[in-house]
């Protein structure tokens, strides 16, 4: 069970990793600054949301596997870029996985060490969007997900719905696993269908 | 008196949201994304001081109350632009009167915690202009009370009235008044004289 | 022996600083925006440092002695740029040895704080580098480091010799020392010939 988590937390991992290293080489940085972007990109989530509940340091800083796989995602970007390009759908999936995945996982953390409702559901979502945010902040643009098809609005749903099972109201491992597969498929969902959330008209504003 | 702190913190709280929403709104954000710059605006100064003096989880990130007022502000912004509008001088007299209040009641935490001189009237003015700053970042901009009128001045200078009281030069009650009133006082005259602070020329930088 | 240290450590705050104020300059924000964007610059490293080791409140926001090196690099940008810009070479000496002091010093801080490796060396890196890209970020411009000649490549170098000798692999007077001068180095040699870490070719992402 432990090893099944510890995979889909890679390969999310690794899904997120890979749009910083593309960002990174579409904005010419240097192959240093593409490794940081894909850091951030990748455990930058976390690192807000350990930050936020005090277990210091971060849990992304100090773990060799997510170094190995960001290292990975550098080393795919600069040598295999027709292959990523060809595994586009591939990667959106994943993607849409790791943010299912974070989301109950970054809620689950936070619960086990605030007891807090609205904080758990709060920094789920932080986990699992946090990163893309730091992203587009650092190449200079305001986060595309908020202005994009439903992306961080899934990953609330998915730390809510983890969180219904920490708090007790249903079985845990049931609110685990309909976590990350109802967030993921509401955004793969959006994906495919282009759905997004409304925009608030401006008349004068 | 607890309560008119508390009531005070609201509707500074609420004027500061309000300012996050109009922007997200601006930046044409969907729904979530708008909700998002909300709750920055109005509660990253809060966390940013937080964070530095090691009281976790933020106490922004676990109110209910303040969770109310950024929802409120959001729904404001959707549906009553015209009389957002309308009101906006109201609004500049309350982001002003929450400048003070957040200054006051950040260097007074910071105190309690540190007992630091330096620390607390920093962290002050943090508390009051830094989810500004997280705002114009989070849209791409330089953040604008770095070029605007005195904003940031006025809180340090409401912050260190503060703190002349918490350290016990003079009595705390008259301090904390002190502090949030010339604080707000100094924000609305530079806003209706259009006072801001000198920039330094540049010749060959 | 700490003489030495505390003497460098002022001397490459104050190179920071300076980069910092005339960024502040050149964006025409006002005094107070400059000090802000001089202060971030000088401490921001040390205090994304000290925020993800948990040693709170950071101590870059405690120490009277950077304030008063912040404060004298504001007042050398308002009243003396001409001075600045004949001294530019030895500004950006004193920056390449901050660099190195830095990266030694908030690797060494680590180390003493967690005992992790990999920990260490990205957080020394951090402590030097990280104040830059805040400016960056905060002027609204991608961080130049990303794209630059050698400078965060530099920096972890020499948080990686630094920790070599924290570890026990060899003395640590030597690895400080050696740190700090290989670093610095690196910086001075990549400055005059203009070397550049390569950057990823893109051809279709």
């Amino acid at each position: 069970m432990l090893n099944i988590f510890h995979t889909i937390d890679l390969i999310g991992t690794f899904a997120f990793a890979l749009s910083g290293a593309t960002a990174g080489v579409r904005e010419d940085f240097d192959i240093f600054g593409v490794f940081v972007l894909t850091a951030v990109t990748a455990i930058g989530g976390g690192v807000m949301r350990d930050i936020c509940i005090g277990t210091l340091p971060p849990a992304g800083l100090v773990s060799l596997s997510y170094l190995l796989v960001i290292v990975a995602a550098v080393i795919c970007v600069a040598f295999f870029q027709r292959l990523i390009l060809s595994f586009e759908r591939a990667t959106l999936f994943f993607d849409a996985l790791g943010l299912g995945f974070f989301a109950a996982f970054g809620a689950n953390k936070t619960w086990q060490y605030t007891q807090n409702v609205e904080l758990s559901i709060l920094l789920g979502c932080v986990s699992a969007v946090g990163g893309g945010c730091l992203r587009d902040l650092m190449i200079g643009k305001p986060p595309t997900i908020f202005s994009q098809d439903i992306y961080a609005s899934a990953a609330l749903i998915g730390a809510a719905i983890e969180i219904s099972g920490s708090a007790g109201y249903v079985p845990h491992i049931y609110s685990t696993w309909a976590a990350i597969i109802i967030c993921t498929l509401l955004r793969l969902v959006a994906l495919k269908y282009k759905i997004g959330l409304p925009s608030i008209k401006h008349n004068g504003l």
